[in-house]
């Protein structure tokens, strides 16, 4: 212990006390402000929980469609508020169940969606317009929100009643979780096309969720998930700017996505930095007016990279601090790890612990009475500052090699992303971090003594079925026709929403839409030299 | 939901904000001061846990001695870094496992002990001066610790060798436990003996813990429970004055001993208070000039009462913040409840589970790094403020009872706290509060699925069988004299611990000691009045 450093589990050093010289100089209407006024530091709302919860939204799928509407049944029926949906890792790069790159991973990490049949069977007995959805796929996005308006529609909805999110961060792909199909370039029109459609169409839409969560999970710090999540959201805004969109049309609906990591006071810091970064830039670079515009909203998942295989009751108490962290740091969504995550996909009673952490977290604890109850605290406040100016210093290094993509190009964000996990491996290693049950406090012979649960083969047979009858059953003509009509829109300038809708309604796979846009687009793949 | 007040799991109405206006006029040196620093509101030592993690003490036992000694070194085994001993009620009230009134109850609630014997084994295989023990034990405490000094002498330890603490406050048995034996003017007399004791021969043992543990757990709100514990402190500290003890030769081995409870912020803010209120009052009335004696050391245990026995997983989850603002608060040593504690004793997977959340707070979340990582907060400091106010107007209405005492024999405590269990089980009843899967999330057809610890008959017979040796193999002159000896201090004024440990080393058993001080001091009746 004699060279024992403090630092946060990014690496920071923190100093042994804060005290009001750590704060001198920071002026409260200026740098702070009440919850709901700008800068937002403390908060994007007034009341914040006193007047509406944050959404309890536990990110589900696996196997069958079937499947995964009885999950969400049950965690309906036990005080869930929103849903999240996990689609498979074939549906997630956009080919159909049946394609023979397909075979064996068929609702094993998620649930299987390859045409409207599905879609219609995931949502059954939901009623769309008074529920809102969360749906996680980025490069198949457009195609999966597609599938999602015309279910809607089947059920009488129009596309501005829904209430939702879809993920839709291609730029967090390039970066950090390398599920792509286009090139940069073509996939920033997509996600441009998104936010023009829903801005027109979707008001109660989020066309994007920029996600920092997943460059967490690929082991970058607190600081770098800050910087680097900020980056893409501004260069999407730029995309619309360019696209000829006015700011406070489509800012409103833009939102975020955070992983909520183990170091409590720097995580809590660094979703305050957020907010207050974001408002300065919306409203002093990009010149927003509206309030909505200038507030960052986000979904905190808890850190799956923190989970251990060994003791997975251990996962209950990290995941209950990540929580809190999260609503401490003013989340308005918030997914809480599963215990078993690390050995299956989550058991029902696994699902329901996480769940009741945050009601507990809600009803129990007390934290939801007043607005951001750690503003003002010297060492909170001081972490903030830290992080908010380590993140400009980012940006400057961003625009010192061209912008986002320049710099994924140049795998700039993948190096330093690489250069801390390595870091932390080493302190691993080393000792010099702990991590309870595995490098610490382990245990010989443990046996797991929690329900493990597993996917059947069956459901690979069962849904290459339903799409066979699809395939029989549908008008294939009408299938060619909104196949060339999105070859044609996406060929020109039009928008590839519309013909994308008109694609999912005529039944078209989810493979054959993505098909037809990498026929235009080409697709991507990543340098070597980095 | 139209009229939901927003307070504390106490009653205290909240805000929905807090901002610099609610901490003006705070000065920082004088309110606050550094952590180490006078009024000591940050906290005792200037690096806090950097110096030296809290002391992980898990209160255990069960059964026989060599039950409970099996637990003790599975613990040690599993990290534990303190012992804190749990004894079964017959022990508790002064009854050997053999008296008529024990039967049914040995080694149900805690372990058994009624003589030297059953101390020895309790501790065997574990080298008492190398570490510390925390005994909860009251009327008998003197007794206890008379034979835990005994077992020490066996292993060649002298009691200025020997570390811990025990708990020996019999003034919140009569506010709120009911485990007396003797009145309250004897007990006090008894506990300045030790207290004494300790002082001249036992440097590093804590000869009181002053505990608000209890006060909650009867119903009592953080205020009452911050104001009737320092209150009762206060009294202690005052017998000793009486007795001519210099305030700097006693005041640094006092100890105290909270609750964790639910209310995350109302809790920090409690034990921060605290701190503050002792220094003041110690310097300031009682005219301490060293600072270990300003300084509040407290353990602390999260709250049983809050934990469940619908779902017992979410136990984990409540445990885990309550133990987090403990350490937030400052903690010198903290007990985290076990999920099934309300179930049954404590099994070992649901111990470990306990002993693993707090290696997690400690070596995974970061909140180590810096002291009081709250401190400045304006939240936090408000409530502070608020407790410390509402405890000084507690106090002056104890003051104008007369004194702890006689606000005791007028109900004073019992009434207040009664009347506070009321309005929150109200608040429950009418679900203003909620507590999960008790009356909001309940499921039907709950099946407990976890193991439990059972206490076999074969126990009460087996210490009887001990008990049994012990009475044929001592030698009874002995006993009779040490019996004398202790009778004789007790009707003069001398101390009775040196006559107390010459009982325990004749093998006296508790039930003999305990009885030839009630026929000098008589025992209490409780007052029906209130």
């Amino acid at each position: 212990m004699a060279e024992q450093r403090f630092t946060t589990v990014s690496g920071q050093e923190i100093k042994p006390v804060y005290a009001p010289a750590d704060v001198a100089g920071k002026m409260y209407e200026k740098d702070l402000g009440d919850p709901g006024r700008y800068p937002y530091t403390r908060g994007i709302y007034e009341s914040m929980y006193r007047g509406r919860l944050w959404t309890m939204r536990q990110f589900a799928g696996f196997g069958t469609p079937e499947d995964t509407n009885a999950r969400y049944h049950y965690l309906l029926g036990h005080g869930q508020t929103g849903l999240s949906v996990a689609f498979d890792l074939p549906t997630l790069m956009g080919y159909d169940c049946d394609d023979p790159l397909a075979e064996g991973e068929v609702g094993i990490c998620g649930v299987s969606v390859s045409s409207l049949a599905d879609m219609e069977v995931l949502f059954r007995g939901i009623t769309l317009k008074d529920i809102s959805t969360s749906m996680t796929i980025n490069a198949p996005a457009a195609m999966a929100l597609a599938l999602y308006v015309v279910v809607a529609e089947q059920q009488g909805a129009r596309p501005a009643e829904l209430r939702g999110t879809i993920q839709a961060d291609i730029l967090k792909e390039y970066i950090a979780q390398k599920e792509w199909i286009y090139p940069p370039r073509p996939s920033m029109r997509i996600v441009t096309d998104m936010i023009e459609y829903c801005t027109q169409e979707m008001p109660l839409w989020h066309p994007v969720s920029v996600s920092g969560y997943h460059i967490r999970e690929a082991g970058s710090t607190a600081l770098q998930e800050l910087a680097f999540t900020l980056a893409d959201g501004f260069a999407y805004v730029e995309a619309c700017l360019e696209r000829g969109l006015d700011i406070d049309a489509f800012a409103p609906r833009l939102s975020f996505f955070f992983n909520s990591h183990l170091d409590f006071f720097e995580e809590i810091a660094k979703f305050r930095a957020a907010r207050r970064i974001y408002a300065k830039r919306m409203k002093e670079r990009y010149g927003a007016k509206d309030a909505r515009s200038m507030t960052l909203r986000f979904h905190t998942q808890t850190a799956g990279c923190t989970l251990t295989a060994q003791q997975p009751e251990n996962n209950i108490v990290r995941t209950a601090f990540q929580a809190l962290a999260g609503v401490l740091g003013g989340t308005q969504s918030l997914h809480t790890n599963s215990m078993d995550e690390t050995l299956a996909l989550p058991g029902e009673k696994a699902v329901k612990i996480a769940l009741r952490t945050q009601q507990i977290i809600a009803h129990e604890t007390g934290v939801v009475n007043a607005a951001d109850p750690l503003g003002g605290s010297y060492f909170v406040e001081s972490l903030t500052d830290t992080l908010e100016a380590g993140a400009e210093d980012y940006f400057r290094r961003i625009d010192a090699l061209g912008g986002v993509i320049p710099a994924i190009e140049q795998g700039f964000f993948q190096r330093e992303i690489a250069d801390a996990a390595y870091r932390y491996q080493r302190a691993l290693d080393e000792g010099e971090k702990t991590v309870v049950g595995v490098n610490r406090f382990t245990e010989a012979d443990e046996e797991v003594g929690i329900p493990i649960l597993t996917i059947s083969p069956e459901v690979e047979a069962s849904q290459r079925r339903r799409i066979a009858t699809v395939r029989a059953s549908r008008d294939e003509g009408a299938v060619a026709s909104a196949l060339a009509s999105l070859r044609a829109a996406a060929a020109g300038d039009a928008n590839v929403m519309p013909p994308l809708i008109a694609c999912a309604r005529a039944y078209a796979t989810l493979g054959e839409m993505c098909r037809t846009l990498s026929e235009v687009f080409g697709v991507y793949e990543e340098h070597a030299a980095f």
